[in-house]
């Protein structure tokens, strides 16, 4: 029975070339050239990039009961396959494999263990009215994808490829695709390194897998704004690091301060940059403030620049582009700047607050009534009686409508 | 056989208590009162610490051959068992298990793959003239991995407990310790997150496990200076970060940076901070400057300060008391406190550059000949024909000296 649920690792049972030699600080002097598609003279074999004509195909012979809509939780329950491809150095990537939903089987010393060689992407599969499955800018994901992988010396690979392979894994799955508006299925594309040595250093093989969960609409009974706490004794991400990638690395220690809000009856954590105290993130999305401008009085939609501390945000991209699109020609100025929490309590003091709003893949827009800072509760400009601002509730009708194929748009990535 | 392999976690195994509500956003909301000996209210039952009384020992059936001493490579060959203990936000720590070496078999969606929920400690157990063996403060890595475990939600423990349990470990594979100076069992303590939910929050069970990795010395012919490349362009850490605990996710962003400086010829890279170029670690080492003060001339031994941006390494704290208790007497300033790569330059320009040199439990110390800065290269003041200066040398034979049981000392921990 565990035979079947543990995925074999083809890279790290067969026999492999040492990473570094006996020499003292080998490891660490050793540099690969390059991660995808190099030849590779010391083999005189081409590194293979991921080939889609090469997928292979198991199904389930156990296929599970499909949950009930209102049972669903984000993450909880998966799908009945997943896709894997395995990477080496020296051969590149291997054909893909859909299999049954199952274990890895890891050498407790491999790297994803120890060192935190793992990257993510969160995106998700809607059915239209045709019942025809659609991504929502998927290259985005890739490309965001292989920048995070390349940050920690994990492989790199054809965006459009995976793509390709993504929509044929969804297909196998696609009876788990809700067939509701607010539904769809979330699709977890995962890298980890798999070298199973103790050396800090580059992965010689790695796994890429992509995990499938249904999920229901992040506010089932419409939106709930949420209340937030500015945090000021921990840092998420800073210049020079890595908090604009994806990596598991931003995660775990964001987890803390989430409780401390938590504990203090706060959704979740605002986090703040530096003695300026530069509004950055809200716990694991990016953060939006509507406000009437200090100088024009004109709305201003803010959120903070990519300066390589801001997640680059697939929602706050595309929110950033139907505001120049539809909202500028209504009088609005659409800014990525950097504003500072003092900005934001400004605005309220002065009653040019509009609205703020946290924005991701799991919720699209998250609706924000207060923030705690400094001892006081800013107030972000909703009315007692009001859930969401128009911009936020206007956002998620624009992008579900899209993601829903309802509105023919090019980001909407229809699977064949 | 892939049965015998994988480890089967009870904890991922069984059925669990759900971690959130259908709510919106109940997963970080929601926030444990405690995470090791509190009393869960909830249950009526004790959470459990570590129970070395509890531990069970199952031995191998097909143990290893021993690899010739010159063919031990640092982490690559394991010893004939593992330790590993199980916990749950209900129940606690389970019975500690001594087994086979063996595959952990994990679900694709355990939040150690995708948040790196992950820790993890290094220490070395020595065999004596006597053939007994030691361990060197394993109390320092116990408080380490308590104080790391905590900033990412995972549990804390019993240090004590785990030191007594890890010393069973080390005697059941006691013929994995090769029986001469500078050889040892690497032993790595590692933490991972095991919650098999994609949800973002803290999880509710975890594996700590130790493996075991017979090493030879790092200088098997002598010491050799290694260069440095002082990176400017990526940071390791920040005020407010995580940089000062033993996580996972402090080491894959450090690994593109260390690729560059090989690509340039330098072993390392040396980590600076700030505009102001602060000196702080080597590759993943501490580091250590002796130079003559500038106002004094007297000798000044100086590493970085515990700032929160410093990994609290054991072996740093052992150099620091080894040379105030050893070295002030003799005239020398022992110091923790913040310095540049300016002062660095302009000590080696002045002629009051004595050496430099990394601290760590892999190499003890690192000579350093040359670092990599603004387009020169620094010397350290090493002679072309010297390989470390006397510091470096004289701390490495003090810590050995204590490692091996030649000299006694409270450092000094024999396994009973």
């Amino acid at each position: 029975m565990l035979q079947q649920r543990s995925l074999r690792l083809l890279s790290s049972l067969s026999h492999r070339a040492p990473r570094s030699a006996a020499a003292p600080l080998s490891a660490s002097l050793r540099c690969r050239r390059g991660y995808s598609i190099h030849a590779d003279a010391s083999v005189g074999n081409k590194i293979k990039d991921i080939d889609p004509t090469k997928l292979t195909i198991t199904t389930t012979k156990t296929p599970k009961d499909l949950l009930p809509a209102e049972e669903l939780i984000f993450g909880r329950n998966f799908s009945d396959h997943m896709l894997s491809l395995e990477w080496t150095a020296s051969e590149g990537w291997l054909p893909a494999r859909i299999t049954p939903y199952q274990n890895l089987s890891l050498d407790p010393a491999t790297c994803v263990f120890h060192y935190a060689f793992e990257c993510f992407e969160g995106m998700k599969a809607y059915k239209d009215k045709q019942g025809d499955i659609r991504l929502f800018r998927p290259d985005r994901n890739m490309a965001r994808l292989n920048k995070s992988s390349a940050r920690i010396a994990l492989p790199t690979f054809d965006g459009d490829a995976l793509i390709d392979i993504i929509g044929k894994f969804v297909k196998t799955d696609k009876r788990f695709i809700p067939d509701a508006r607010g539904y769809s299925l979330y699709l977890r594309p995962t890298m980890i390194g798999t070298q199973r040595t103790l050396g800090v250093g580059p992965p010689a093989s790695a796994l890429l897998y992509v995990i499938a969960s249904p999920v229901g609409p992040y506010y089932p009974t419409g939106f709930k704004a949420i209340s937030l706490e500015a945090t000021d004794y921990a840092v998420r991400a800073w210049p020079g690091g890595v908090g604009d990638k994806k990596l598991g690395a931003n995660y775990a220690p964001c987890i803390l301060p989430q409780m401390q809000a938590a504990s203090r009856g706060f959704h979740q954590n605002l986090w703040l940059f530096g003695e300026e105290e530069f509004v950055t993130e809200v716990g694991t999305m990016n953060l939006f403030a509507a406000i009437k401008n200090k100088e024009t009085g004109k709305p201003e939609l803010l959120t903070a620049p990519l300066d390589g501390t801001i997640l680059e945000g697939v929602t706050r991209d595309s929110i950033l582009a139907l505001a120049r699109e539809r909202l500028e020609p209504k009088g609005w100025t659409v800014s990525e700047r950097k504003f500072t929490m003092k900005d934001i309590a400004e605005a309220a003091d002065d009653g040019r607050m509009m609205e703020i709003f946290g924005a991701g893949t799991a919720a699209i827009v998250a609706p924000v009534r207060k923030i705690s800072w400094k001892g006081r509760l800013v107030d972000c400009g909703l009315e007692d009686h009001v859930e969401a601002g128009p911009v936020a509730q206007q956002m998620k009708d624009w992008m579900e409508s899209i993601q829903y194929g309802d509105e023919d748009h090019p980001w909407s990535y229809k699977v064949i």
